[in-house]
């Protein structure tokens, strides 16, 4: 941690936050009684996803984590296309009892077809959380699911437990949240965003955000969890603004057996108000072009950057208190600890649910 | 049915096609205890959604199915968002036991919202074909399903049934095509590109198809169905051209337990190559500025405009010796074929699969 004499604020690197979280995730393996097994499926010859399955290897390696590591298509061989081979290596790993965890290195064809390749992966394995179910119970602040549900195609109808605290009712799980918005939740409450004095499930109340990028893998489910945990959100895209919110000051008409969750509606603010009225800003932004103005920003605000490429000017701590360059080194943690709590999934029997 | 005497190839409107498909959709409603219940989900003002909603309307009052069309977000009131409401309608016609199927007019969002909208969907009333599990079928080329599957969130890992007819054995159904793809395959057939002489399966065998386009909606699930019909398909998109073929020359490594079905590979070839030795062309760019160049098609081929703009040039007809402009009347049957369909995979017992 780097406090700056001149005045600047804090550069904070994921290194601390991770170390924190390591602790937790290697006490959950030591009550394990074998170690669990994680498949990563490399598709490409992408520099970025060869890194950054050598860093999974790593992590796994320090954790005690069997990781396997399967290369297809022009990973295993140059004369091989792109992604030829991942599907059906992710359906031999669905098939698999003896692993616990599936993890495939995006982009391979990038938009839709990745999209569905991440349908394919059973959800009971899905340790990016990346599975339409997932972000189902997200959108919809489920929190605690029955594991059985997951087998399920249609999301389930069961009127849904409300949330007190962290723990799960008997026969309940905690859903997989996917796990670079997981990963800023974390940074978030690492420095104290999340107000631990108030309920669990509403301790970002009172905090304004805004998330730059709205897509379905980093920006969308982010704005939604923050909004469910009761922060007002400015998500931004390229083309509007919504506001998310879980108190809007026109409550929807049919919230019917829904568990009260973040209603998006079109904000008329322009992205400078947004920012100007932002406790955090969050940019994910996959382009090396694309920088938040710094004049723009509220003094004293947190900054996160998402992006693989820096989203915030250099001089981004001329007026946030704290800058957060990077979580990566959370987000594959995260991605062992949605492994760990899979394996909790699995002890479901599968009689209870039919065969097919 | 125009045919021209100046030597140009036949213009082929939809419509000729479309009455021999809805004398077979009429006589299968014919035989339905009850008229089914289509509800269409309109959430967006968006004029062509606006029209297409009308256009089924008219189509299910001329076969006597019941349309309920559900009007939400802008489409419903001015002031709401695009797409406010549409997810809570969905959930609600899944849950409707009175509904048998669910049609979206999209575009809603665009991209990855919308097919998250998609998976939201309950394959038991996706008469559109877009849930991921009926793509899966689809690449897969598995045509005949036990329909308790659809209840299943995990692909099926059950050994498949060879296709010899169109029949499926005892217990097991059809699986449900996406709507746009599967009319393309009912023009192909009825202008002869499909040979019934061939095997049922593989009547398109000897045919060489340009598709161009690779979305997950229309031009990949499009040039999988044909190349697991036999034919060999060049599937075109902006930035690369694979080959898609079910008799690779190096057949796969690992074929396991799979159905001969299509593997893709990248093309050396460049459009205009392809184009030169394709008896039918495909096109459905949506984009008015698009083009197929005329000079480059090969001399009788056939031309098919899948896209909402003209795709092909106003001379296509001196090169193709028969050209659909349009295919839309017929997707809106495939998709009332479909619901009828779906109202059969209903007589499967709840019981057989557990509740949750």
């Amino acid at each position: 941690m780097a406090e700056d004499a001149s005045g600047k604020g804090l550069l904070l690197k994921a290194d601390l936050i991770a170390d924190t979280i390591r602790d937790e995730v290697q006490a959950a393996l030591a009550r394990a009684s074998t170690p669990p097994t994680l498949v990563g499926i490399l598709g490409t010859s992408a520099r970025p996803s060869r890194f950054y399955a050598e860093f999974t290897r790593k992590q796994c390696d320090a954790l005690g984590v069997q990781f396997v590591l399967k290369l297809v298509g022009s990973a295993e061989n140059a004369e091989r296309a792109d992604g030829e081979g991942v599907e059906e290596a992710i359906i031999e790993a669905n098939e698999d009892v003896d692993v616990d965890g599936i993890m495939v290195y995006y982009p391979i064809y990038g938009g839709r077809q990745d999209h569905y390749l991440q349908q394919i992966v059973s959800p009971l394995k899905d340790v990016e959380g990346l599975h339409f179910k997932f972000h189902y119970n997200l959108y919809h602040n489920i929190r605690f699911i029955d594991p059985k549900s997951l087998r399920l195609s249609v999301p389930s109808s069961v009127p849904c437990v409300p949330v007190k605290d962290d723990i799960p009712p008997p026969g309940m799980v905690k859903s997989i949240l996917p796990c670079t918005p997981l990963a800023v939740v974390k940074c978030l409450e690492y420095i104290g965003v999340y107000n631990k004095i108030l309920a669990y499930g509403d301790r970002a109340y009172g905090k304004t955000v805004t998330v730059i990028n709205r897509s379905e893998v980093v920006g969308r489910p982010l704005a939604a969890l923050l909004a469910n945990d009761g922060a007002r959100v400015f998500s931004v895209d390229i083309d509007s603004i919504q506001e998310y919110t879980k108190r809007p000051r026109t409550p929807p008409e049919t919230t019917r057996k829904y568990l009260p969750h973040h209603v998006a509606h079109p904000s008329q603010l322009s992205l400078q108000e947004c920012l100007a009225i932002s406790d955090v800003v969050i940019s994910a932004v996959p382009t090396a072009e694309y920088k938040v103005k710094t004049d723009w920003l509220k003094e004293g605000c947190v900054a996160v950057n998402v992006a693989a490429d820096k989203n915030f000017e250099k001089d981004v701590r001329d007026k946030a208190s704290i800058y957060i360059p990077a979580v990566g080194k959370i987000t594959i943690l995260m991605l062992l600890r949605n492994l760990m709590r899979l394996t909790l999934y699995k002890d479901v029997p599968e009689s209870a649910i039919g065969s097919a």
